[in-house]
């Protein structure tokens, strides 16, 4: 029975995992990024704050976590180019606009500036997955590839910034008009 | 001598300003957003906390001053309406460059994001002259010219944010080929 006794002190981490990111969310949505603190975080998990610690070393690498768990899974990219990137940028909008994501999303980027460690961390286990999607399947630059998801998740957060409000559908389509001239 | 009693404890209330603007930049640049209280401005400032909070209710009202300061004058705009907004986009991407500029700019959207009275000051005070000059500039609706701000400041911070520097000046290009797409 010794072997089992750490596990049976807590839950599976799979299950910890998705409690604590569905806290990190609610705790951003209701008290904003600067509020949702990992003390908070750790009460709405029904978790101790050492807990979380022991996984995620800060609140930026646990807010990365979060958001890939969000952003999971990668939608499909079909043949018609346009097409695809239309519907990729729609189906981001349509994430950030999802509770506690476009905050937690605007709050690590406003860390980040200052921050080398989170921009590493942003950098390699955030955007590059995508990049690398993103670059096979266009066969472009990556400087093209990295303006593109800088304009596009730029301009949600900025809205939702300004707003506090997701991105209308018609600004989207506008948006997606626009960026599309990146590839052509 | 009486009346002279209040101002005579202080410095002019220009030279204030001037102090607690360059203080709070100085403060953002070394500290990060979050780390730049107002404690930690008031004593780089040389003031005392309670006069900061006289003159501005909250740390975002404070920022939002800076970057007003920051970003005036605006530059005159031309008669070649191209030329004349790659000007106004090359303006914009080398004053989020200046020190705590962009890391000011960065964390007051994401403070926004749920902060009422933060998006009221940040949309009245801060965007809407912007606005209106651009608006009466181009004779394009409000909802293209706010996409427009959206995009340029946006993409510009999201840069920021992933690499902590300002956009190179071959990506401002890019962005501004793009972004003139909006007009066409």
């Amino acid at each position: 029975m010794q072997a089992s006794t750490s596990s049976s002190a807590g839950r599976p981490r799979s299950d910890l995992n998705a409690a604590v990111f569905a806290a990190t969310l609610r705790m951003v949505d209701e008290l904003g990024y600067a509020g949702a603190t990992m003390d908070r975080i750790a009460a709405a998990a029904g978790t101790a704050k050492t807990t979380l610690y022991r996984r995620w070393p800060s609140k930026g690498a646990l807010i990365i976590d979060t958001l890939l768990d969000a952003f999971s899974p990668m939608p499909a990219l079909g043949q018609d180019r346009p097409a695809a990137l239309a519907q990729a940028v729609r189906w981001l909008a349509a994430k950030v606009g999802e509770p506690g994501v476009g905050a937690a999303f605007a709050g690590v980027f406003s860390d980040a500036v200052n921050d080398a460690a989170l921009r590493e961390l942003l950098s390699t286990r955030f955007q590059e997955p995508y990049l690398i999607v993103l670059k096979d399947y266009l066969g472009e630059s990556e400087q093209r590839i990295v303006l593109f998801i800088d304009v596009i998740t730029g301009t949600l957060l900025h809205r939702m910034g300004m707003t506090g409000r997701p991105m209308a559908d018609a600004d989207v389509e506008a948006m997606i008009a626009m960026v599309l001239s990146l590839f052509e």
